[in-house]
């Protein structure tokens, strides 16, 4: 009943630490492996409307260049947060693509056990700022633990 | 970071059985107390053409009647389940109304810091049977563990 194989989805922003230290009490505990994954969504998702009208040559060429600058310093982030707490370089991860589909996607190909993700909400109001944990509980092959992150107020 | 107020939603079907070994998995470890909850669907939501026509003053009787049925029965049941895993009388809960708000509500009131709730998934197809898992999600204000429980096959 223990958990195994947990991997921890970060969104590098400074509430990752409050999602990332829940990961690891429980990952001591069962004495599980921890590994750390941060999605980079496709540039033409952030710009999406750049995409639909085409672009020209060079434009195109400085936002393929614009994403892998995004990967690369997601991952220089996450492997400072993998040495700091002592996770394998082998199980950090940066796919490009949708959050939920890459998020379970690697949770096959890596066989974890739990996933844990961060999810904002609002007292009273039933709101919940960004859809990210939904997304990634609807449809998830294993257990999902969503820590509920304090907001900035 | 440990969890010292862990409620468990349970259904009251086979699958209550894996929700509930996880849930006592990790109070355990924890030392956590734990809570159980079933929540009896109000009959008119399940009999919801009747009361919008409105209905013979027997017949109203007999839906109460039906709902409070509902009611004793889950209560022996979580009864059952309690006494089985030590849990103490006053901490077992079956409210009626909508799951997520009796949720929600309840864990409010007793300082509930983790809510573990089963959750259906299908591979592959991203499909969630019950929408259970994700209104408890949406809007909660404490960790939330889904447990991902095996379908019948």
């Amino acid at each position: 009943m223990s958990y195994k194989n947990v991997l921890v989805a970060v969104d590098l922003t400074e509430e990752s630490d409050q999602v990332l230290t829940k990961a690891r009490h429980i990952a001591e505990k069962d004495g599980a492996k921890l590994a750390l994954v941060h999605v980079v969504k496709p540039i033409e998702h952030v710009y999406g409307g750049f995409g639909a009208v085409g672009l020209a040559g060079d434009f195109s060429a400085q936002m393929a260049t614009l994403e892998q600058q995004a990967v690369s310093h997601a991952q220089e982030q996450l492997a400072k947060m993998g040495k700091a707490i002592g996770v394998d370089k082998n199980r950090l991860f940066v796919p490009v693509g949708s959050a939920s589909r890459e998020i379970h996607r690697l949770a096959k190909e890596e066989k974890i056990d739990l996933i844990v993700i961060g999810s904002h909400g609002r007292h009273g109001l039933g709101l919940l700022l960004g859809s990210t944990a939904n997304g990634v509980l609807h449809g998830a092959s294993c257990d999902v633990l969503a820590v509920r992150v304090a907001l900035e107020s």
